[in-house]
C-alpha cells in the first residue's frame, strides 16, 4: 500500500509535538512519510513537495509550524490535497496566539483544517476520518477507538 | 447521488454566513443537505442528527456556530465522520474570539478541521478536497478552481 | 439527607482542581456526589446525567473543563437545574481563555454561572448560596464563613 | 408573594441592557425590583442595599454594570445572596474584556455568577434556575421554556 | 511628621510586591503605614480606612491587589485623596489582564493612578512625587533620585 | 494664581478627547494652559516643555497620546512632576490596547499615572485630587463633587 | 533612472492602503512598481517576483496583506532584498491581530521589516530611509520632511 | 572601515537577547558598536546619540527594549536612519505584547522596522540587508547565509 499522508513541520524542533501524528498512523495502519521543510528556509523545497504530492499519491499533508507559521497555508496554496495545520507552540511563538492565527485565518479560496495548538494527534485521526470517507474498513477502527476513548472515561469515573 | 455533504448551524440568524458553503457545493456539483441543529436548544435532534449521519451516507459535516459555539466539537464527539467548524463572528460573540477558541481547542482524540472565522467558503472547499480523495472528478474540478482564482489575481495585477 | 449537588469534569485530571468544590461541601455538610463526565468522549453518559439530574434529587450541577470546554454548556443545555461552570487551565488550554469562553459566552436562553479561572472552591460556594435560598440554616453557615474569612485578614493585618 | 429579586445596574445607561432580565420574571411571573445602585458613586447606598437585601427577603441578586465592573463583586462581598454578574459593553468598556474579567475573576471566598457579555437575559433564567431548586412549579415553567426553545429551532430548520 | 502615605494590599500574599513601594518612602524620609486591607473579604474595614484617611492626615493612599481586583478603585469611590492603583499579578491572575483592567478602566469621576504590572515601587515614587507638588525638598530628592538613575545606565554603558 | 496644570496631546485630533480635562479644571477654578506636543514629530520641543515645567510652576502635567503613545512617558523621563497619562483610541489605534499599554507599562524608577482608555476627564479629576494634597479648598470642592454624583444617581434611581 | 521599489499586495482591495506608499515616493522622487501578487492564490507569481526583484534592480519590496498574511514573509524567504511588511487590516481580518502577527512573528534568519497596522505610510518612508543610506541626496529631504511634520504640529499647536 | 551599525539597548539586562544581533555583524564583517541608552533614565544621552548618529557615519540603528518600550521610536523619532526596533520581553512585560506594541504601532511619519520578540538575530540580518542595498558584497554573503539554512534543513529531513 502506497504512502497515504505525508506530514511535513517547519523545524525538527517541532518532531516532538508531530509525532503525536506518527503514532495515530502506526495505530490505525496508514501509511505515512515523516519530513522536515521550512516554508522559510526552504521555500522551493516546500514548492516542490506541495506541488507533486498529488502526482505521488498522498491523500493528505498535515503540516506543523509555529509562529509566523507559514507552511500549512502556503502547502495549501500549491497544492489541492486537503491539509491539515498544526499550529505549535514553539520557543519563538507568542503563547501560540501568533502559530494559531497564521494557520487558520486563510483568506477565501484557499482553505487549511485547523486543530488546536500543539494537536498533532487530533491531525492524525482528522486524517484518519478524511481517508476513511473512501475506507470503511478505517471507519470501523475509528468507531472502535472512540468507544475505546468512552471507556477509559468510564474507567476513571470507577475509580473516582 | 445521495446527499454527501451535511451543513448545519446553530441558529437560522447564520445562514447569510453558512450559504457560501452551499454556494461552493452548487458550484462543484456536489449533492449537499442544510438545516438548523442547535447544539443547546435542541440537544437531543443534534445527537440524533450526529448519530445517523455516517448510517444515511454523509461523508462531511459542516457546523457552524458563534460565541460558546459547542455545535461542531459536539457533533464530532458523537460521528466518525469528518467535521469542519465554522466560527461565526455572530452579535452576541466577542470579536469572534469565543467562536474561535470554542470550536478549535478541541481535546485530545475528537478533531473538528477549524477553518477562518466566517469562512463557510472555505469550509465548503474543504469538504469538496476530502471527498476529492476518493473522487478524481472532483480533484480536476479543484484544480480548475485554483487555476481561476490565480487568472483573477492577474487580471487584477493588470488593471492596477 | 440525599445528594443534593453533582460535581463532574471532563477528565479525571481535572480533579486537583475540582476537588475544592468537594471540600467546601464536607465543610458546610452538603450532600454531594464527583464524578468523570467527558461532553466529547462519553456524550451519551454526559446526555443520561444532565437528563436526569433534576429526577434524581440534585439541586445544582457543578461543571469544570478545559480547552473548548463543551460540558457544562451542554449540561445547561438539557437540564433546568442551574449548573455551575469551572473554566480549568487545563494542558491543552492557551492561559485558560479558551476554558473562559467556551462556558461563559452561552446563547441567550441557556444560563451557564461561570466562575473565575479554576475557582472551584468559589463553584462550591456559589451552590451553598443557591442551597440557602431555600434553607436558613446554610445562609447562617454562609454568614459565618464571610466572618471568619474577615478575621483572617484582620489577623494577617495585626501580623504586619 | 413579596420581591425576589433585585436587579441592580451602576448606571441608568445600562438599562437597555439590564431590562432583559426584568422581561424574563414578566414571563416567569416572578416578582422583582429594579433600580440603580453605583459601586463608585453610590458607595454607601451600594453597602446598604447589599447588608440589607437578604433581611429584606431577597432571595437572589442581578447586577449589571461596565468598564471596571465592580458592582457584582461588591455586593457579593457584603450579602450572604447568591449574585449573578451581568458584564456590559458600556461605551467606556475596551470590547467588554474589562466589563468581563472584573466581574469574573473574583477571589476564592466571594464568588459571583457571571453570565456572558450583554446576557441579562441569561441572568434572569439563571436567577428563575435557582429560585426553582425550591419551587417546584417554577421548574416545570422552565422545562416549557425550553421546550418552547426547542419548537423555534425546529420551525426554522423547516423555514430553511 | 504624621503618617502621608497609606499603603493597603488586600491580601497578605501581594505584601512581596507592596514592600518595594515602602522602601522608596524609607529612602524619600516619607512617613507611611502598611496593611491589609480586602475589598471583598472586609468590606467594611476597607469602608472605614477610606472614610477615615483623609481626616486622619493620609495625603495619598497606594492600593494593590490581583485578579478581580476591586481595592484601588473602591477606595477612590469613598475618600477625596488620589489613590494609586498597583495591579499585582497574583496567582488567581490571568497573566495580570484581570488586575489591569480592574483597575484602570474605572469610569468617570472616579480615577484612580494606574501603575504598571507589579510596579509599586513605581507607585512609591508616583506618592513621592504627589508629595513634592507642595514639598520643595521631596522635589530636590526625586531630582537626585533621577540623576542616579541616569548615572547608574552610564556606568552600565561604560561596563559594556 | 499661576498656570497649575499643563495638559499636552500628541496631536490636535486628540482635542476632542483632552478637552474633558481642561472642562475639569474650569469646572474647579485650577488655572491651566493646553497645546500640542508631539514626541514624536517634535522630540526637542517635547524635551523643552518637560524640562521647564517645574520652574514655570506647574504642579503636574497632562499628556494624551494613542497607537505607540510615548509622549507621557518621555515627559516623565525628563521631569520631576507628577505626570497623569491618558490613553487615547485614535485612529490608528488597535482598540486601544498599544496606547494603553505604552503608556501603562513604564519601567520601575519612571511612573505615569494611568487613567482609564479616553478618560481625560478623569486625569483632570486626578489632578484636582493631587493639587487638593496642599489646598483644602480643593478638596472640599472635590468632596462637593462627589456628592453631586451620588445625588445624580439617587435622581437616576428613582426615575427609574 | 531605474525602479527601485516593488510594492506588491496580495489583493487589489489592499490598493486603498498601499497606495499610501506610493505617494510617498512620488514626493520624494524614488521610481517604484505596483502590482497585485498574492502568495496563496498566485504562489508561483509569488515565487517569481521575489526570485527575480534583485536582478531587476529592485533595492526594497513593500509587500502588504491582510489576515493569514504570507506575502511578506515567503518574499522575504527567497530573496536577499529587505522586505518591509504592511499588516492590512482587511475585511476578514481579527481586527488586525492575524495580520500583525503573521507578518511580524518570522523565525531567526528570514526577517520582515514590519510597521504597524496600515501604514503603508511609513513603510514608504522606511524604504526611503533604506535608500538613504546609500543616496545623500535622499537623507536630506527626508530631513526636510521631518522638519515639516516639526512645523505642521507647531502650527496646530498655535492655532489651539 | 567605520561603525555602519549602532545597537542600543535600554537596559544591561537586554544584552543576552541584543547581542544575538552582534554575532550577526561579526558574522557578516560589518562594523557596529553597542551601548546601553535608555530613553527614560538617560533620556539625553538618548537625545545625543540619536541626534549625532547619522553625522558620526552610522547607516542603521537597532534598538532593543522592553515594556513600554520608547527607545526605537523616540530614536526614531530624531535621526533621519532607519531604525530597527526589537521588542524585549523583559521581566517586567506582559507575555511581550506591551513591548511589541509600543515599537511596532508607530504614528505616520515616524516609522520603525520591528521585528519578532527577541528576534534580535533578524534585527541584524535585516541590517545587513539594508546595508546589502549599497554593498554587492554583502548582498553575496546574504544569499550564502541563505543557501546554508537552506541545508541545515535539508541534513535535517535526512536526519529525520
Amino acid at each position: 500500500m502506497s504512502v497515504q499522508v505525508g506530514i511535513i513541520m517547519g523545524s525538527k524542533s517541532d518532531l516532538h509535538i508531530m509525532k503525536d501524528a506518527a503514532d495515530v498512523f502506526k495505530e490505525f495502519g496508514v501509511e505515512f512519510e515523516m519530513t522536515v521543510v521550512s516554508a522559510h528556509r526552504t521555500p522551493e523545497r516546500m514548492f516542490d513537495y506541495a506541488k507533486n504530492a498529488a502526482e505521488r499519491g498522498l491523500k493528505v499533508i498535515i503540516a506543523g509550524a509555529g509562529g509566523a507559521a507559514h507552511l500549512p497555508g502556503m502547502v495549501a496554496s500549491i497544492t489541492v490535497l486537503p491539509v491539515i495545520g498544526v499550529p505549535v507552540k514553539s520557543s519563538n511563538s507568542i503563547d501560540g496566539w501568533d502559530s494559531i492565527l497564521s494557520i487558520l485565518q486563510m483568506p477565501n479560496g484557499i482553505p487549511v483544517a485547523t486543530v488546536a495548538l500543539n494537536a498533532a494527534k487530533n491531525a492524525g485521526l482528522l486524517a484518519v476520518q478524511i481517508l476513511s470517507t473512501a475506507d470503511a474498513s478505517l471507519a470501523v477502527k475509528m468507531q472502535a477507538y472512540k468507544d475505546e476513548l468512552r471507556k477509559k472515561v468510564e474507567e476513571s469515573a470507577l475509580e473516582l
